[in-house]
């Protein structure tokens, strides 16, 4: 564990890519050690972008990029996904690391896949924990990157200093399509493909989506002139200096002011929460949890048991102290299912 | 409480009134009594009809003029209101109420309001539980109705043997506005104000709908020719007849077929793991929880507790046995804060 973290903080990739494999994993020794391993990280902290963009838009070339131009000027770059669809899709994040092919294989850059958890939560934990190791290694840019499915953009937004929408150009109508949620927590958005024939037209929709995003409530967060709309051209490069330098800018701001503290305060408030609320309810996921459920479910579908006082009875259950075996020796004499026995004997029915 | 059970099962309306009460409230005097009462109903059933309908639709006309044909018919109706946003809005239901004034004074019919509780959880349970007291007070139907407002829907067909969507004569776009979820749970879509002018835009958007019903895929519940969609007229009562004999064969071939004991069962099992989990979230409200929460979380904004580990010590904190009181005086020796400051000494940080 101490080579891990020496290994880790050390800037050691292999070290770095191990210890996401720790914190992705759900056995429980290995989440005692992850938990072990985050607390004890040292306080280093990385610019934290969040990218969203639906598929060809041109993401991919985007990270390529644009993480080449930063790792060019020094810069040490981890590209984490966020995909809870790619357990089903399967291989469209192998694909993108084959396509950031020049990045992939930088010294100074780190990418890696979307766990194959199809669970939104499982994915959230692990890349909160992933950004902490990735700034542990000495990353200065983070960018949490997803494609924009259900809520994994809501999720990447609030894991994020900055969050960065990339679109395509567009007539008026796929605008519309953008929702206006989406549009409220984007920071900056990138109007993608402004080169060759599309120029005028990505010209064009920056516009448009300017003026969509000064009809948004003003946020405390934003300095005048945010968010903003600009082009860009992952393929030429057009532009990328120009969003760089407007990234820049707004984290700067937000430090100066103290936003950035109270964004990140509030992040890790409601990670806390959101915790706190899954590893609650993890309780009715162990073995004798689940087979209390499952008799207790029988009795309840039979009509033998009404639904509340099974559950009711089930939280008893889990509230009543047992040793850590987390087997369940008496519920014979004591358990749900005699005290269920008792109830229906005096007369109980459900439909 | 044996009065309370006498009164309601021998047909008293303000037993029936007084029971609903005891079931909406959250203390937890009333909620052990209402589950003991709960616990002690006979096994009547009623046929629990779901209702939806947006305002403006005629769902108010719809139940009087739907109601009192079924009241003359010597059946006894009772309708509960599932409206999780009545406590915000105010005021609509009580004008439903006023609205529904033939009905509200009919003697075989039951009308009570949605609860004044913003909270959908709160308000399915106390809905789950009034639709069995309805039962056990004799009443033939219990019409379960709705505004399509969130997931009021979703929640209002999972109670339901039948789900029914009273919908507007509209033009093709407007046939587009309703979700494809809500279709596929619709049992019965009526088309309400089928007379004068709206008589042949009702009759094409019967048609329109009946065509997007039947590309829906086949479910195992329903017999050849259902989900259905049909004219009707709340202001002259056309169509009303017809709707109440395709209910009771669909209702009869259900029942027939075992369709109707396997979906109440489902229900009973989903409303059990409901109750579960709302019931372990609970623990978080308490107000020794909340302090310690609080605690925790600030120290977490802090920096001081990674969110992870806060989260573990929080559950390890519920886990552990105390008295009844639920006071936490053992918080200063050996309770989260203690232990955090060992963590935090030991070199913990969290951005």
């Amino acid at each position: 564990m101490d080579d891990l973290l020496a290994g880790l903080t050390g800037g050691d990739r292999r070290a770095l890519s191990r210890a996401i494999t720790l914190v992705e994993s759900t056995r429980p020794d290995h989440r005692a050690r992850a938990e072990a391993l985050i607390a004890a990280l040292p306080d280093r902290q990385a610019l934290r972008i969040g990218l969203s963009g639906t598929p060809g838009v041109g993401k991919s070339t985007f990270i390529e990029s644009f993480g080449m131009r930063l790792t060019d000027q020094g810069l040490r770059v981890a590209v984490l996904a966020v995909d809870p669809s790619s357990a089903r899709s399967g291989g469209s994040i192998l694909g993108d690391k084959t396509r950031m092919d020049l990045l992939s294989r930088n010294p100074r850059a780190f990418i890696r896949p979307s766990p194959s958890s199809a669970h939104l939560g499982g994915v959230a934990r692990r890349t909160r924990e992933a950004i902490r190791l990735c700034e542990a290694a000495g990353h200065d840019i983070v960018l949490i990157e997803t494609v924009g499915v259900g809520q994994s953009e809501t999720l990447v937004a609030q894991m994020s200093d900055l969050f960065v929408l990339l679109l395509a150009p567009a007539g008026g109508d796929e605008l519309q399509g953008v929702k206006r949620g989406i549009m409220e927590m984007a920071d900056l958005i990138l109007v993608n493909k402004a080169d060759g024939d599309l120029l005028s037209t990505a010209r064009r929709t920056v516009a448009d989506y300017a003026g969509a995003l000064r009809l948004l409530r003003k946020r405390v967060q934003d300095p005048e002139g945010f968010p903003k709309a600009l082009p860009v051209s992952a393929t030429t490069g057009a532009g990328l200096e120009e969003a760089w330098a407007q990234m820049q800018a707004l984290a700067g701001w937000r430090r100066d002011q103290g936003h950035l503290d109270r964004i990140r305060a509030g992040q890790a408030q409601d990670w806390f929460l959101s915790e706190l609320r899954q590893g609650l309810l993890a309780r009715l996921q162990t073995p004798a949890a689940r087979r209390c459920i499952a008799d207790l479910g029988g009795r309840v579908a039979e009509g033998a048991v009404p639904p509340s006082v099974a559950a009711r009875q089930m939280l008893d259950w889990l509230a009543r102290p047992r040793d850590s075996s987390d087997v369940l020796p008496d519920l014979a004499p004591q358990g749900p299912r005699e005290s269920v026995r008792v109830d229906a004997t005096g007369g109980t029915g459900d439909a």
